[in-house]
Order: C-alpha cells, then structure tokens, then sequence
C-alpha cells in the first residue's frame, strides 16, 4: 500500500454538553479510530518520519451529545436509483431515533430533493416505529427517489423552516455533494443542522467504504442472472451466454458474481481495458474447447470501444454507451462473418435487481449503518457519511467519500482469482 | 361449453402381447377415459343424439405391453427453447424405463433434431440413473436443444440404423409436427418405432392439455419480475413499471402472474384487443389517482398495433414484434407531448425464467409425464403426447394437440378475476 | 367412481331482489354445475336408472344479489393453525368487498372465535383496501388465531349487535362446524346473517375439494426440508434422514413432496398401514444397496403402531403420537441390536412450514377463493365453503365439506406414481 | 485491543526451488502480513517497547513453490457435522489443482478420517474438473463425513502409502487438531507431507479468522426460522416464538439472525450469562406490552442452569444440554404456574441450516479459501489453515487457530447494536 496524505477529520455544529440518554453501553470516544492501513511497513514509515498514519474515526453512541432528542425533529431522504436496503436503512433510523434516544419527530421526505424544494409541493411523511415496522420486507424505498439536485438555498429554507435538526441523506455520490453543499449553506447561515449521509452505491465504489449495502443482494442476484444465461449457453451448439451486470466506474459486482458462479469464462470490468478482437479471437478458442461460453460484463466495461455519447442522466452522470448492446452486436456480426453459427442469449438483470429487498447481510449491515448514522447526527457530527473499515463502523468526511471512485486493483488478489477461476487471459488484446 | 366433434383415438405400432414386468399396481385400461365436457347439460345433448360425449384416454401402466423390455432401445430428444422441467422430464423417463420395466439402453440425443440428422455428426449421450440421478437440480437441458426440424427420412434412417424402439420427443408445436412426420415415415416403411411426445410450451397453450411444464414455475418467476416493476413505480413520481411476458399467442402467464401478484393494474394478452389510445388514456388516470402504475404485456399481445414484420424463426413461427419495446416508446412519447414527466422503467425477464430448474409443482409434474410417457410408449402407443385433463394423465393425439392454440376465454372466470382486481376497464378502446 | 349420494343444494339467507353493481362480466348462474364424476360410464349409470349425476353450483357473481352493499357490514375470522395464504384470503375479500360492491365496512374479528365471544374483549380491526394492500407478503394471519369454539349463542349476539351481514370464516375442520352452528343459530333466530367458510386445511383432506390453499406451498417448503435430509443422509456412511411432515388423516403433503424430490426411499402415509418389521427390513436392504436412505413420514402415518393417547387439543383433535419421535428411536435402536452403526437426522419443519407467506400458485388460487366467496356471500348464499373442482370454482355445503377427510387412494396412479419413483415395497410387512 | 503475545510464524514442508507453472500474476512474498490489530494506539505501544506488533503471514500464489505439480498427487477429506460450502472448497481445490498447476491426481477420501484409516476399506474417488464441475450447486458433501478420529500412525501410512503430497483437511477443531498430529508425525517420519487445513465451523469461532464459510448462509437461513417464529408468535395471543440455533461456545449465529431479521425481542448466547427468573421477568413485561415475543437462543446459551451431562460426542465434544427444549418448558411451565395462558412455538432449524447450498458471499469465500489452501500446499506450507483478516487471505498455524474459541465481546459494539433493536434489557438476573 503506498503512503497518501489524507485528512479524516470530522465536522461537528457545536458542543456536546447534553448526556446521552442511552445507559449500559460501552460508549465510543472521538479519540477511538481504526487504522486506514494494515500493513506494518507503511506505518512505520509514516511514523518514522513524524507523521501520524492516516485513520478513520469510529462511529458509535457518544457519552454527551449535542441534540436535546426532545425537542429534535430529523427528516430522511432517499436519492438516486433504487438500491437493496433502502427501507433497512429508513427503519433503523427511525427506530433508534424513537427506541434508543427518545426523540418524537420524524420526517420522511418525498422523492429525493424534490422533497426539500418549494417547486413541488410533496407532503413530507411522519415516521414511527409502527409505520417503519416492517418496510424493510419490501424492496424499494418508502419515500420515493428522484435523481439530481434542486437548489440549494431552498432546500435549507424548508429544511429551517420545519426545524429539522438532523438530516439523513441516503444516496450515492451526487446526493451526498448535494448534502455537502446543504451542510455548507447552513454552516453560512449560522444554522444548527447537521447533515449525516448514508452511502449507497450498488456498484460497491465509494472510497474508504469496504462495502455499501445492497452491494451483497446485488450480487447474489447476479448469481442467478449468470446461471441462467450459462443454462442457455450450455443448452444450445455454439451457445453463448451475455450477462450486462451494474459497474459504471468499478467491476465489483461482476467480480463478485464471476467468484460466487464459477461457471463464468469472460469477466469484462471498467478497470481493465481489452479490446473486441482479443476478446473475439479467445472467444472463438473458448466455443472450439468448451462447446460454449459464459460473459460477465460491467456496464462501464470497454466504454473506449463505444462512440461515447456525451448525454447526461438528471443527476449528472455521463450516460454510457451500452455494452451489452454493443457486445452483442458485434459477437454476431463477428461469427456471422467466419460463418460459425452461435446462439447468443442476452440478460440485463439491472431493475430486478435493484428492487429486491436486502438479503440478510445487507440488512443486518443496513442496521448497523443506520444505528451509526443516529449516533453521529445526535452527537452533532455534519458533513459526513458512515462507513464500516476492517470490520469497525466510521465516521468519513463527505468530501474524502466523494473525492474519488474506489475500484478494482488489476494486479491485486482479488482479480487474479477471477483470472483463475475463468481461466481467460489477462490480457485481452 | 359448446359440443366440438373430436377425435381422440390413439394409434399404436402394434398388438400389445407381452406380459408387463410391472407388479402390484392397479393396470390401466384402454377402456377407461376421462370426460371431455363436465357439465351434465353438454353431455346429455351428446347422449340424446346416440352421440358418444367427447373423452381422452387415460394414461397410466397397461397390463399387456408391446416392447420387450429387454432387448429395447430408446431414444429422446428434446426442442425449442429451454423451459424449466425439461431435465425432469429426461430424468422421469430414464428412471422409469430403467427401474421400472428394466430397459438398459437409453440414448439422449443432442441439440434436439440435429441429433437424428447425418448431416451433424452430434455423437448421443447414453443415459443411465446414475447419469441423470440429479439433473433436475439444474436449468435448461443436458442434452441440447435446437429449433427447426431436420429432413424426416434422414431422422427415420438414424433411428432405424440405431436401433430405437420409442423415441420420446420433448418440444412444442413445431418439435411435434415433426413427430408426428416421423410416426408416419415409420409407418410407411413398416418399422415398428413408437414416437411419444412430451408437450412443451412455456405459454401454457397447447389444446386439450391443460397445464403444460414448466407453467407453473414461469408464473412464478414473473411474479418476481412484476414485483421489481412494482417497486421500481411506486419509488418514483409518475413511475411506470413495464413488464414483458411469455406468451405468444395465449396470455396464461400474464394472468397468472397478475393473479398472483396482485399489485398489475394492466395486463394485456393476445386474446384481448386494445387500442393505445385506450391504454394511454387509462393509464393517465391511473397515474392521477394512484401516482405510479404496473402493466403487464404478453409478447403476443397488441400485435396488431405493431407493422407486423414478416419474418420466422428457425422453427417457422413468426418472429413477433417486441411489444414491450413498442409500448415503452410509445408512453414515454405520449406523457412527454402531454407535458407530464414519468419515470418508465421496462423490465423482460424471460430468458431467466426460461433457463429456472423447475419448482416443486412442476418437479413433481414432469414425474408424472415421463413415467405416463414410457407407459404409453412400452404399450406401443405412437404419434400421441401425454397430457392431463381433471386431474387424469391422458393421451392425446398429435393432430389434436396441435389442431389449434389453447386460449384464454375473454368472458371467462379468469379473464373476470384479471379484470377485478387489476381494477383495469374491460375495453381499452 | 363408484356411485354415492350426494346432496350438494346450498342454503340462502333469502331472495336476490338487488342488481349487482358490477357490470360488463359474465354472471354465473345458479342452475350452472359441475359434474363431480368425470367418467362416462357412472354418469350413464346414473342417467338409465332416471336419476341426476351429482354436480356442484358453480362459483362466481350473480346478476341479482341478496344484500345491499351500502349498508352491508362484513366480518372476517381466521381460525385454527397457521397455513400459508391466510393473510392472501384476507386481502382478496377486503379488495373485492370494496373495490367490485363498494361495500365500506368489514371487520376483522382477533384471534379466532374468541373475536366473537363476549367472555374476551378483543377489538376488532377496521380493515380497508390500505390496510391490508400488502399482508400478502407476510406470513401468518394479521387477524390472529385461536383453537376451538366458542358459546355458539353468545357468538351470534356479538355479530347481531355488530350488524354484521356475512361472516367469512377462514378455518379447518372444527371452525366449519363453528360457523355451520352459527349460521343454524342466526337461521332459528330469523337473523338474516349469511356464513361463508373458506376451507382450511395444510392437509389438502377436505372433501369435494380438489386442493385447498396452502398445500402447494407446504408441498415446496417440503421438498427443502427432505432435501436437508437427503443430504445429511448421503453425508454420512448408512445415513438415514427421516422427515415428518404435516398429514394427520391423509397423506398428500408427503406423497407431494416424494414427487417433487425424487430422493425419497420410503414414504409412510396414514392410509397405507405398514408394520415396523417390514420398514426395518426393508430399510435395511436399501442401506445395503445405497449406503444411505431417506424416510418421509406423514404425521399421521402408522399410528396403530404407537400406543394411542387419548387426548385431545383444544379444537377437539385426537392428539397423536409422535410418529417422527416414535421411528427414530425404535430404527436407532434396531440398528444398534444387530450391531450396523447408523447415523439418524431428524427433521421436523412443521411450524417452518405453516407460517411461510403463500408461493405464486396458492397467492393467485387464494385470490380466487377469496373473490369467489365475496361473489356467494352478496348472493345471500350461506351454510357453505368456496371450493374448486375440476378446474372450476364451486359452492360446497359445510355439511358436504365436513362429511368425510379426503383421502389418498391407496389403489390410484398417485400412489402408484409414489411406489414407482421411491422403489419402496407395495407393502411393508 | 489488548497486547497479546502470539506466535503466527508458518511451518514448511521444505525449500521452495521449482519456479510455479503460473505466470503473469502478482506473487506474493512470505515478508508479507496483515497486521493483527488495528488501532494506532496498540500498534505503538508495541513498537516503543521494541517489540514487533503481531502479524499474521498473507496467503496467495507463491514464484517458488516446493512441489513439482507434474508428479504431485493430492488428498482431500471433509470432516464433522455438515456445513453450507463444503462441496465449494473440493470444488476450488480440484479446479485450482488442476487449472492452475497442472495438477493430476486428486483423490477424495470417504468420510472424513475413516477414509484415511485401514480398519475401514472406503475407496478413495478419482476427483477431476468434470467430476466436481458442478457439485457447488448441491448442500453437504460429495465426500461423506464422519466424526472423530483415527490412528494417527495408521492415517499417515494410508497417506504415505498413497504418495499424497499435500493433505487438504476440511473440518472443525478436533478435525484440526488431527491435521496436527498427522503433520507432526509425518515430519517425525521425515515424510514430505504438507497438511492444510481449511476451517469449518457453522459457529464462526474460530480464533484469528475473521469468518468462517457457511457462516453466512446459516445466519440467512436462520432468518427465515426466525420469521416463522415471528408468525407464530404475532399470530397467537401470548403467542412466544422459541428459535435454538447453532453456536455451542459463540453465540455470533444467534446475533446476525438477529441483526438481519430485527423481530427478535430476546437473543441468549453463550457469552452472555442470565438468569431463568430474569428472562421470564422480562419476557411478562414484553407479553404485556406487545402481546407476543421472540426469543432466539444459540445452543450453548445458558449452560450452567441445565444440569450439565457429561456426555461427549465422537468428536470428544461435549455434549450439551438442550436449551430450546429446558426453556420451552421452564416457559410454559412458568406462565402456567402465573395463571397465563400462553402459545409457545419451538423452531429448530439446525439439519436444514446445515445441509444448505452455499449462498453467493459463501460460494465467492469458499472459492478463495480453496485457492489460497493450494497456493500455501504447493508452496510446502503445512501445519496450517488458510483464514482471513481484514479482508485479505491469511496463513495461520494450526496451533493459533485452534488455541481458543473466538467469542463475543458482551461490551462490544456487536452486541450493543444487539441490544438496541432487539429492546431486552443488558441483564437478565
């Protein structure tokens, strides 16, 4: 690992000096932080020469908080495409706010930060235990999504205006800039509200973040996505089997799902870069060895290949070339032309899978998260999200869990397993 | 019901004379027959015009069979696309031919009729309990499939240089007219081969047969499908799920999965015409009240909407226009002129519902279809498929299963129930 | 079929003066039936000898009604154990009541017929189209439950006081016979109260039923608990796995799976007597072949075997030995006295079982009975179950209903099918 | 985290001098580790006192391996109680034997340590990629399984007799334990015999492993148990849901089924001491404020109120008492005593947990573990199981990994996060 210079430090809105009403409980202090490295050498390097190796801030209960859960009233969104846990992730909220601190008040807002804008007129929701009780038995969210940002200055105005203390962000990337430039604005202001994201990114790929929930649905899903498309591809002569699995920027999905279902022979990922005829040419051995073959590709994979389009989705991320489309075509129009005959079945499992409701890890991780993200929101913490590192829950500033995309290393072991396991070549050209 | 004249006598190679190594069942009789009609009005009209009411013969072992067991070769086959339970089938067949008559030569044969044809050189599997002993753990076929028939006389001289005495031909209309060619060339050369069919449809569409394999597995599986479409609207402001179905010219699927899941507020099948005009018009008030709304589409359904392109299929049948594609096109153009925003989100699960091993009513179906199958076919019966009527295994003519598509009744009990609880008017003109 | 005398005429509470308020469906009549005998010659027998073949009403809606939905009020009870699908019943009568006739009150009574007795003072719930809009997608009954019957007057004062017009009871055996005294007791009384039964029974033993919901889903859930112990057996060297189901009088649940995972060696149903001898001998055989074997028992099977305890459970249930308990120790103790060291799993996944939300199949047949028993009710029908027959909804007296327990038939193919795929012996003496 | 003193160094077999036969992946060096603790804090006190903080070795593929795989012939056996993923670790060892090293010969020995022992004369299997290709998709073990162990001189002359160069042992802490004593014998002999252990425990309590394979699987199984309790006991007035599940020393099953399924009112492990009169002090209070409860026990919870048998199994553990069923009745027989009727439901889903398929985490770590157990055997390690840490393979000598049980902190974030959703109070006295 090599030595970065990184600034884990969190933002608070003011003093804890209210105790917190939770007894019995091990309680966690600012102090307490969990190693960002794990490897001797580096840290002995930074320490070597005077500097602290870099750390995350354990998330936990905090002994004095900074709201009075009496008088606090909180407010939940839910941004971007649906992901696995989203309704885990609002009833654990909502429970621990009502269970563990006693506070009265919950607003669910309506479809993302349309909830927040004066420009529709949603009707925000009361959350209670009773009516959280058991959402996380559905897929989807509660609340409704929408993509994009609305105006900021707005959004504070609303949130001010019904005296929410806390604001619970659960999105991905552009919600949490969103959130970041909300918890500025009230910052500016001078108001009290601290603002508290929960990451969610199916692909896996928000930095400093192990794993984000939905992430292990996800694949599990794509589990059976794969077997029904090496089902097909075993089932006729020269079958080919073509999976397009989530992964914009980073293929974990596809490498978990390659790991979890070994019957995979080609695993296509953002991270590393091929080109049609390698991956033609080897397709051809795999069908004269194996009578058929099984491909895996990351929705983000071989974006080079495509003449990219320059479209913008409304959150404003680049709308990609689609490579499923793309692959399809082309492997035809190939085997076509060396007259070999193929059957090609093509899967997009996208939409089934982002609607399903989490399986056990993911909600028991959902609880987790949530229970952190009240923890911190109490304790007046802003301007940043829960996360989990080596098997600890943190605290990370928005600005570092947005600063980059966390992908796949093509040289670590994760990948070289999937090299094994599918046996395709490490270079595809 | 209305009085249709039928024929359902079932031809056979030849006298049944050898005594069956079965002990210790009741025998079935070719005597014995389950009623067609099963209202008494129907019946008696029959009966007082000194005409025989219309009935099936019944399936099951026959005291007297015409192979000999022990020097008997068999042969299967199975078409068309994948279906769950088409493993189930292969293994029904082996065990039952295996442990119950004590027959020792089986042969798969590959990629459907390709195997019988010389002009492929697919080398056929010999199958063995201990080879198919958990097969129907896994989707799709261990011996291949293809579509398309191949040159009948060409097929017949593979059978008859192998050897067979029953080929057991798992497929759709298609695979059975093939069948049925061959039933007849054999015929005409005087070889005494039985050609059994197992009926394959995953639409559920096959006369006089009333649930088919696999059915019940694929209304389940698109009720998964729904559910995500489900989700994925509610989560949205005017979100539209969009959800393509199985069924090309019958909707059983459709309505199953609707009746199932009872979150459809649209289903449209082949059987029931509709306008756009009608559709949209619905569906904008629908969006009104209710803020998101579900559609369920049979692929055959709407056909005449669509410039119906000309082509066929390997297998001859008409390559249908995507509906699905077309409606989500065709909303999305429409709330966009009409200046309202919505979120469609189209979802086509059939090649994973396809590639599904079979579930537990469909596992314990395709038992009872293979072991009737090898009854039959021990018995000598030829150019007929096993079928089920009121709870009875039956035998059924080829002529007569692929006389025309079963379909649903748009004044029937189900059609009713699809109408009520999807709350969707009964004409979308 | 051997010919009975059947009486299947359904009381009505009074005259049908009302339109229906649903239009644009096909309305059922109250002359229109269903044969209950499916073979030509019963039904000839009975035509030459001058009397009528015994058939069932059909289900569905009639164009004149009994009572009027404005001001009807509806009660709703679910009795006995858990079965899966409770809570799909509930919601299909709430939707149809509301949605179809626009009727705006229906309660649900807690916890069985203690909802109707005054002795507890449960209240009952308001159930609408919102509240019950999802229950279908948890296991259990929203309702409650209890055993056994209450002061049957005491009863009929509560649903008087309440101005309740139909009660629908959703329950086995005994809470039939419940609301048959009910609706005697409103009959003496000159109540115009209309009691209609929905069957059920886990079991799948009610008679002129074809199958009763929930079935399919034990039958599913069955085949993973003997898959468990399919593996634990073959697992271990002269493994034996042995799984009780569900089955007091007939063995359908067990027969059912068998089919469904074809692994099973023995199956023991109440209906065919075995002696312990025959299945220890037997067994032994098959651990000498097989090296493992798997056992599916039927609570119910071989209790002449077990010293019969006299007593009862709160529904007036004989309560039954433990034949799970009873085999395991005495195949653990016979193995030990001939001195062959076997391992024996147990596995009893009854309560797993009955509290599973319904699977596709019993959600859409729920849905029906539901529908169906909203349709009879309005009618002023009473006294009787919503069942189905040969693919058809019917009406069922509760007198009919209760006469007798649907039992396998030890001479038929199902059982035959069950003799031929699990190698056992015909009989185990 | 406390200063421990521990001892990770790794045995070997003997010189690495053959170049591996896998080229173009990153290698990874013996001089590399994960650090075993996290926090700065500890890691410097370490350093200051001149000591190195401790590390364990990280595993993968190795440029110099011991072995010549051209005449390699492997071994593997899989031991103890069944466990999601068994078949998936054969699989990966098999596959990466032979995919990756050009291994030939692998042999699967019979039930467990019986295979390896003369007094049984079970024939080993020919294992190969087409043998084992998808035997993955099916619960327990291709093997067979036995408890206990052999003659340790007797196993290592099978193996010796056999020319096994590297042993992969599949099993728990006794199995481990005898992987020890075949290694220490073997090295006594001056046998160049690797042994490498794979560890299996249902219960994850395994010291210096951070999860166990199967561990997932279960605690999503569990779930399904719990939910059924839920129904049952939501569905009863006092209704009491009862789940035992796995974990005799650890209770970290019971807690993620709780995590995941947060429906759970009381979770007993075995880390966590109460009191009987405490437990049913709470357990009235709950009764009485929510009108049912959960209650889910691990196996070995509570020990010290059972009398404890002395009893142990094959495998020399001891046997223990049976929680579920001593508080099923002490339950009962408490609120009996009180004069309140209460419905009591007893789950115990230990053989279906057990007899799983792998889910997707567990088939994606299974196939991991199994690779990293072939690079560290061909590598001449031996004396060791492969683990994980923080997310990275890890070597850990047999002698650490079975030193103690990994066990809960009662003070820890896991079982406060426990506490919180599941309400029951810190002490149950």
């Amino acid at each position: 690992m090599k030595e970065i210079d990184l600034n884990f430090a969190v933002s608070r809105v003011g003093e804890c000096r209210i105790t917190s009403p939770i007894s019995g409980v091990r309680f966690v202090k600012d102090e307490e932080h969990v190693l960002y490295h794990s490897d001797i050498e580096t840290i002995k390097s930074y320490l070597e020469t005077g500097r602290e190796p870099p750390y995350l801030e354990k998330a936990g209960p905090r002994e004095k908080i900074y709201f009075d859960p009496v008088n606090l009233r909180c407010g939940i969104i839910t941004c971007g495409g649906l992901c696995p846990g989203l309704n885990d992730v609002i009833r654990a909220i909502v429970l621990t706010l009502f269970q563990q601190y006693g506070v009265k008040q919950v607003l669910g807002f309506r479809y993302g930060y349309e909830g927040l804008s004066s420009k529709y007129s949603h009707e925000p929701l009361e959350l209670t235990p009773e009516s959280v009780g058991s959402i996380n038995e559905m897929g989807g969210t509660i609340l409704g999504s929408s993509r994009g940002n609305q105006d900021i200055g707005d959004m504070v105005d609303t949130l001010n205006r019904l005296h929410i203390g806390i604001l619970f962000a659960i999105g991905g990337d552009g919600t949490l800039q969103g959130a970041q430039a909300i918890a500025s604005e009230a910052t500016r202001r001078g108001l009290k509200i601290s603002v508290i994201g929960i990451p969610k990114t199916i692909d896996n790929d928000i930095s400093f973040i192990q794993q984000s929930f939905g992430f292990d649905t996800a694949g599990s899903e794509a589990r059976r996505a794969i077997y029904a498309a090496y089902s097909e591809a075993r089932g006729a002569r020269n079958g080919i089997g073509l999976v397009k699995l989530m992964g914009r920027d980073s293929g974990f999905i596809a490498v978990y799902a390659a790991l979890a279902n070994s019957q995979v022979n080609f695993c296509l990922v953002p991270e590393v870069p091929f080109k049609l005829e390698g991956l033609l040419k080897a397709l051809e051995k795999r069908l004269a060895r194996q009578g058929y073959a099984v491909i895996v590709a990351a929705e983000g994979a071989g974006q080079d290949l495509l003449a990219a389009t320059a479209e913008r989705d409304a959150s404003g991320n680049i709308r990609y070339g689609d490579i499923g489309i793309f692959l399809r075509g082309r492997i035809k129009e190939h085997f076509s032309q060396i007259g070999r005959q193929v059957e090609m079945k093509y899967i997009d499992p996208s939409y089934i899978i982002r609607s399903l409701p989490a399986n056990a890890r993911d909600s028991a991780f959902c609880l987790l998260l949530g229970q952190n993200a009240v923890h911190a929101g109490l304790a007046g913490k802003t301007d940043m999200v829960v996360g989990n590192w080596n098997h600890q829950g943190t605290h990370v500033p928005i600005s570092m869990a947005v600063s980059q995309r966390k992908k796949l290393d093509p040289e670590g072991w994760l990948w070289n397993s999937v090299l094994a396991i599918t046996g395709q070549p490490r270079n595809l050209f």
